[in-house]
């Protein structure tokens, strides 16, 4: 099974690359393109619909302002779908682009992250993925521990500064 | 020309019937229904695609929390599409409500009106008809100097029981 | 009939222009002006008392602020008025702007769009006056069928660029 | 000089019949009525317009939801206006009233007090009327003074009911 | 793979029930408890480390106020977390709650859902366990169209019952 | 009676210059200072106690972040205080700054204006004391003359920019 | 050394008692009282300035809405100041007390608890005072370890009454 | 006994470094490190753990975002705790992390200073300090007066400018 990274315009890419890098480091499949809700309905219907026949395990999508991508596709597909709340250049500081993703109604869950945290989207993909993928746990354990080891570098670093003033 | 009302909810109905009640004052016909985004999606394209040829002419939308209905109705349909945010029971004292609607992208307007302020979507899309109906304009004209009447009776009222003191 | 825009200082100018670009790529005929609710109450009055006389049909108000100028052309006309936040040096992130105008009083509806969405304004208009002009409505729906085709290339695009690496 | 008290709506009397009373208490002079900058424009413009040469030294407008009553009572005269945003029924929590009383642009003040302070309205019209009244300036100090004395009974009750347990 | 419950205080139950109660229905496992990360960290760690090889595959986490329960979880565990957050008696109308859940730092996710929204949670729960899970597919499926057809139903009541006025 | 123009900070001065520019505009005589809440509580209590005496009639007090200077002058003076929330670099985006001059308890009214809005602080301060002073009173007439006849130019050259495109 | 309680307003004692409560139940000598920074200025200034010498070590102040008291307090004693916003009448949902009792400006700190959470400052008080204090240290930790048995057992029990099911 | 400085992560040193700072002006002994909750939550375990036999009296915790730092420290010591919200590159306007860091249960308090206010962290570690170490009120003491004469000279500086124009 492999991710499937939407966004819902070009110009959200900066943000929405950190989900396909992270997806290429632990090693994991994805597919990326840009689909809008409001501009391209009948594509975003299509796409929700036939994600899962085409491999798609998880879906990653990105939207800001008004942004009712994730939401729509959730409501289509029975596939889990991961929302990133994307502060676009029509976001309130992206106070509406999290609430119209994070508060769905009840029966159609999106799992929200925080805002443009598109890498976070991409590990909690990964970590979804791996629960019936071994190797890719292992890869998701050593990615932990590597966080762990360097904030114990920059932990030693900083108190070495300190003493030597 | 008549007006599409359309709710998420069946809950949503107690703020929606404002819509209805007003439109009737205002003689311009209506039909209502209920149409989920996120529950019934398809159900919802099939609305949007046929209003403008079943002789819907305006579509007052309301739906509360990550409020997806009125703006992917806009942008399914050409016709003017007016969002009432409902502050439903899953919505944050409204924001999420409100944001959701107002903040659509560029290319895909909703006319948003104030938070659970159906009777205010009834009257705006009133006055989009009235512009080719110049009967429902007299009649809009009489409703403003009627709320201007009750006004200015309301003062007399006020005034003398502080005379009266 | 055609489109009245405004605006409470010409330093609001840089958000409005959309407006007038988007009624000029729609073919609707427009006069834009300066008009301040709080500097120029009489000649808001005046304005707002005489639009329809004039030969408009839809007005298109932006303002910043503590913005009274949309809802307080609603309350003397009985036009479809459509609000524009603005962003202005004097806003609190837009808060201020949004507010003032979304939340008018039962009675008197302000079609609000997003902040500083004079675009999405200026479309509301055009699909407003489309309701009785099938010329502009079928400008709409091209209008609407080339954002779905700009879309459509920019996934394209995207996928391609993937692809390639 | 007395005092005008206007505010939107009759059901705003509630909260607006504490300016009333405490102008009672220090002995200054008003009259009171409803004035809608909605539904009622051409009266507010009659209000604010004759204030001045009716008597009237300091006007307290008190209003809810998308606010605009003190602002263009502001914009219309040159008389220090003291806004009282309320907490009413279409209220968002007060924001909206507060936001669209407070953020007035530059050239047209309103002197905002806190969310249905009217009775801190009425303080502030005594306390500008009292600088060319020294009668009322002895009220005001004995006002404070009551304040200072009821703070320090409750101080003394409360330190008893401690001591006493 | 069963889901793991825990909310941070048993009053949390009244909102953490509707997650075991949608798990029933849909025929998952769970195991569910108290834990919580201020007053017990020591368990805490205790769980998170251990929910794996207890045969948890998916985590669902209630807390409300500073909510630090879900995201200290998905800080020890590599399985999937998914944040509840609660309008609980000290939370600030759920802003505080919602903020400490969903704005992890980068390389910690948590899966977020709407305010109070455990039934999402154990949806979501489901989806992400239904990947290698067939059957679960299926109930997933039937659970959504039943969502549609209870919209449907309640479509033709509010319809027939206007037609019937 | 002069203006007493007071600031938490000398930091504070670009925005609270503009209280002192406009009052020279209209010939109100003033003096200016530092005086923090915090840093010189007694120097605070000096200040406010012994401002009538020194011939102060209205004193404008501009502060951030926690604002406490305008309030706690107001509670020791009875003289009417004007509070201008400042932004400065300790505040968050100036919602501190607002909530923390505006919100003051009954019995002690702060008149607030608009966040930074030190020009329109000075200006109320003069039409405070243009009550007692007919001289005063047609400056400002003719300063809010100006305002319009502004307005009505630059609308003049937004028509025929438009005009002759 | 012994605990200051002071608060704003009789009013404040429902949250205040809290405080009261918790330090009787550790332990910790206190002495509680009203003392208003904005209707009694010169006996807060007194209050704060003789606390130290009457043997006061922490001082816990309470206020709603523009709460100046803890700030103030800080403002004019060395002494550690503990803060409580409290969700007053008067206050916008608690966020004005808040921020303006966390904003303080560098150099006059205060500590803030969350809103109303006059026990959690009762604790850090008793914490503050137990760094010279081994008898309040040990108490504080089997307050601690109560803290944590009172969660294990509504685990228990709560577990207990799932399996019955 | 000594303050420990902690911080989530070494891009916050730019913000923490001012508790460090102003503890060597006032002649406090501290220690300071890199501890991230989330990253490394055992060594966070371990920290807070042994902190009070290292010698360590207060500590101040920085973090931004779901800033669950200082709670989790607090959690565990029975020491005072003083959190430092950041505005660091993933908060939204720093509400996060005020939000995460203030509003914490009953029974597990945070002593929570402004945003980004490391110095103010600082300074109110040393007044606890204080408590037990008279030559430390001294410095404090000196340090309060020293900011008042600050706040004099600028003063000056400010009356003279306007006098010399």
């Amino acid at each position: 099974m492999k991710v499937g990274i939407i966004m819902g315009s070009k110009s959200d890419l900066p943000v929405m690359q950190d989900a396909a890098d992270i997806l290429l480091i632990l090693g994991v499949e994805f597919e990326i393109t840009v689909v809008s809700a409001h501009r391209t309905p009948e594509r975003m219907f299509q796409y929700a619909k036939t994600a899962s026949e085409r491999g798609i395990g998880v879906i990653v999508a990105g939207a800001g302002g008004a942004a009712h991508l994730p939401g729509m596709v959730a409501s289509i597909t029975h596939l889990p779908v991961i929302g990133v709340p994307i502060k676009s250049s029509n976001s309130i500081d992206g106070w509406d682009s999290i609430l119209s993703i994070l508060q769905m109604p009840n029966g159609i869950p999106v799992a929200t992250v925080a805002l443009n945290a598109a890498k976070n989207a991409g590990i909690l993909a990964a970590q979804i993925l791996a629960l019936s993928n071994s190797e890719l746990t292992k890869r998701l354990k050593s990615f932990k521990e590597e966080l762990k080891l360097k904030v114990e570098e920059s932990a030693r670093e900083l108190e070495l500064s300190f003493n030597l003033k």
